[in-house]
């Protein structure tokens, strides 16, 4: 009986860093392989857990160890990441069946799921519903998400380096908006994403540095969204400052829970359908205070931007990858390696297990102790949680003005069973 | 009679660079100085040329050499910019003769205006038409734009800044949004700088590696905007690699001339207040193809991006600011020092000087053969053309996990004019 293979994939949105967690779980394994432990190939299921129940492996053992290591510096998912939830049983009996097939066909022993709140559901199923159907695996959720909204992690590795871009990029923009303030663009709105809770838009709030008075304002959803207070706020600072700018998360929210964006804002049918929260209080501040204002979108380019990663960041990425294969091959099963804070001044972290159970789905939001009474602004202790989780650059290769990425092989996976199992439509 | 004194100011929409060009004009003018030259104070004013209406200078020379040399790496305008034009004569009589007093009170014997073809007009204006208030003045124009439409420029500085950080950006959200393309997005729109040109959009082409047929749409407003043909292409390309990126200039163009987001693009009328071409394509392609699409708007961002500057174009801003005091001494006047592109392997450049009133406002456009004859790619000439532009990384300083940026003193010049003039409302 050889030993069994490892398979590992991405799922959900995906970060500047999650290829260093990949990297984390490949160079891991296979360390352990020539030390002699109990793990054979490596494999990496192509658009995560669809690619498990389409047979859709790569082997990774075809890559160099030059080549898994560029992935420290690659952003997105190398191995392709997608967006879908096993069913819970009785519906998704097919799927776990499905997957006992493909698990046992390839002689999978480990799964490692790198993803968000919701790939860890994924996990603890694969853990806790696959032995039901004659297949038991070790599986070890590995935490991933911009969001930072990962229960029981001090922070969630893809964050540090979001955050670090955002607030970079606020931070610049506010040189450009204070020299156009006087004779032209007197407010600037950047949106950046959060769906549920602010942790992004709050980190934004470092772009004023610690202990300075600016024209820095903060929407989060965790702070219901009232417009009259708002344009106050902004009237006030552009009559102190000049100027005035703006980091909102996407997901900001009216005092009735729904959503800026839902809501139109601006009360204009159909602008809804744009998304966007950035150009609603832009129309918004434009027209009530009658103030060029300019806006900027994020987007997919904050979380991608591995150009201007945390070190922070990129290190605990690594680090979770590495300790997911570590839990694996000490027989831990239905858990996630996440970050436990153990010092502020130094930072310290170290990595510990937290049972799936307990996290799957649950999200952490931001401490009302993180912004000031008005909400608008960061707290001392915010700063103090956020600065080392940005600190420390880790510059990709670049080749002719621009940054290097991994080119794999990704070769397929010769597949063994017959029939084939589609999902999507 | 003293040494006359100097006076620089920055104008229009700024750059990552154009403090590189700040310090290259101060350096230069201390060293003079120091070497016996005939030049005095160096003072700046304080919002472009609403600062030198408003008697409103800043005494450059209380500032360190050390602060002088952060401008290298700080983004926006140190001095305060502005958007405002001299009127011609004779309207404008009131302004010149404001502007003379003013430089005779300071006794200013050389203005270098730092901008585009506008700013270029108004260096034009104090070289040509403060003589005939009894002030002659050396007026020089240092070129500065993101849009790279400086006619006799090869070009200009502050482009190559923004279109490394747009191309990079777009290379990173690629690589994010193919791993998204299985099971979710498909399509991923970034808007960038180009009301009227679109170098910065074209830029984004180098994103793809060369040779590399990939799935990326350029739309410039070179070429006309065309609904049908465009979603043809954007479906081919989803069909072929399952997912699209495109990158677009906030100033593309229908066939009758209209912005597309002036005409509203999905044709609901208001959209077009929002101002935004990305979200308009967004859903246009989400309503025509059924697809996911995500978008993001760079705005201020991609200019400001001093984090991810172009070494090539930080040396050629600073070079410019240089020639501009050397032009200065030799008593050249209604000029600006424009780059010359002797040599593309290796790239070799070099600084002449180009009478302003053959550049004035006239915009250079992206040559027809840039683009692939559908309109929607990158030729190997624009590859040639661009590619030495973004080269090299110049990276500012950091400190906890931020770039830092110049803290000046902004000394004020004491006023020796009675009257005050006001040209804002």
């Amino acid at each position: 009986m050889p030993a069994p293979n490892a398979l590992y994939a991405q799922s959900g949105g995906v970060t500047a860093t999650i290829n260093a967690t990949a990297c984390g779980v490949i160079e891991t394994a296979r360390q352990a392989r020539r030390s002699g432990r109990l793990i054979g190939h490596i494999y990496a299921a192509r658009n995560g857990i669809l690619g498990a129940l389409a047979e859709d492996l790569i082997d990774t053992g075809a890559e160099s160890a030059a080549a898994i290591r560029t992935l420290m510096h690659t952003p997105g998912g190398a191995f392709g990441s997608c967006r879908f939830d096993l069913s819970p049983l009785p519906q998704g009996r097919a799927q776990y069946r499905r997957l006992a097939a493909v698990f046992r066909a390839h002689n999978i022993g480990y799964f490692f799921y790198n993803g968000g709140n919701g790939s860890a559901e994924t996990a603890h199923q694969v853990a806790t519903i696959l032995p039901q159907f004659g297949c038991p695996v070790v599986s070890i959720a590995v935490p991933k998400t911009i969001d930072n909204d990962i229960l029981h992690s001090d922070s969630s590795p893809g964050f540090g380096s979001a955050a670090k871009f955002a607030a970079t990029s606020l931070r610049e923009a506010m040189a450009d908006l204070a020299s156009m303030g006087h004779s032209s663009t007197r407010v600037f709105v950047m949106e950046v994403m959060g769906r549920h809770t602010g942790w992004v838009a709050a980190a934004c709030g470092l772009a004023l540095p610690a202990g300075r008075d600016g024209p820095l304002l903060l929407l989060t959803p965790e702070i219901h969204f009232e417009r009259r207070r708002f344009l106050a706020a902004v009237r006030a600072r552009i009559a102190r400052h000049g100027w005035c700018a703006i980091a909102v998360a996407e997901g900001v929210k009216l005092r009735d829970g729904r959503r800026l964006t839902q809501a139109g804002g601006d009360g204009i049918p159909g602008h809804e359908q744009l998304g966007g929260v950035a150009p609603l209080i832009a129309t918004m501040v434009r027209e009530s205070l009658q103030v060029k204002v300019h806006w900027s979108v994020l987007d997919y380019v904050q979380r991608a931007a591995r150009h201007l990663a945390s070190k922070t960041d990129v290190g605990q990425a690594y680090a979770v990858g590495r300790a997911a294969v570590t839990y694996a091959l000490q027989g831990k099963t239905d858990v996630m390696p996440v970050i436990q804070r153990t010092s502020n001044r130094p930072y310290r972290w170290q990595i510990v297990p937290a049972a799936l159970a307990g996290l799957m789905n649950r999200e952490k939001r931001l401490p009302r102790g993180f912004l000031t009474a008005d909400g608008y602004r960061l707290t001392a202790r915010a700063r103090t949680y956020f600065t080392p989780l940005i600190r420390g650059e880790a510059w990709p290769p670049f080749a002719d003005g621009l940054p290097v990425h991994a080119q794999l092989q990704l070769k397929p996976v010769a597949r063994r069973l017959q029939s084939a199992f589609r999902v999507l439509p």
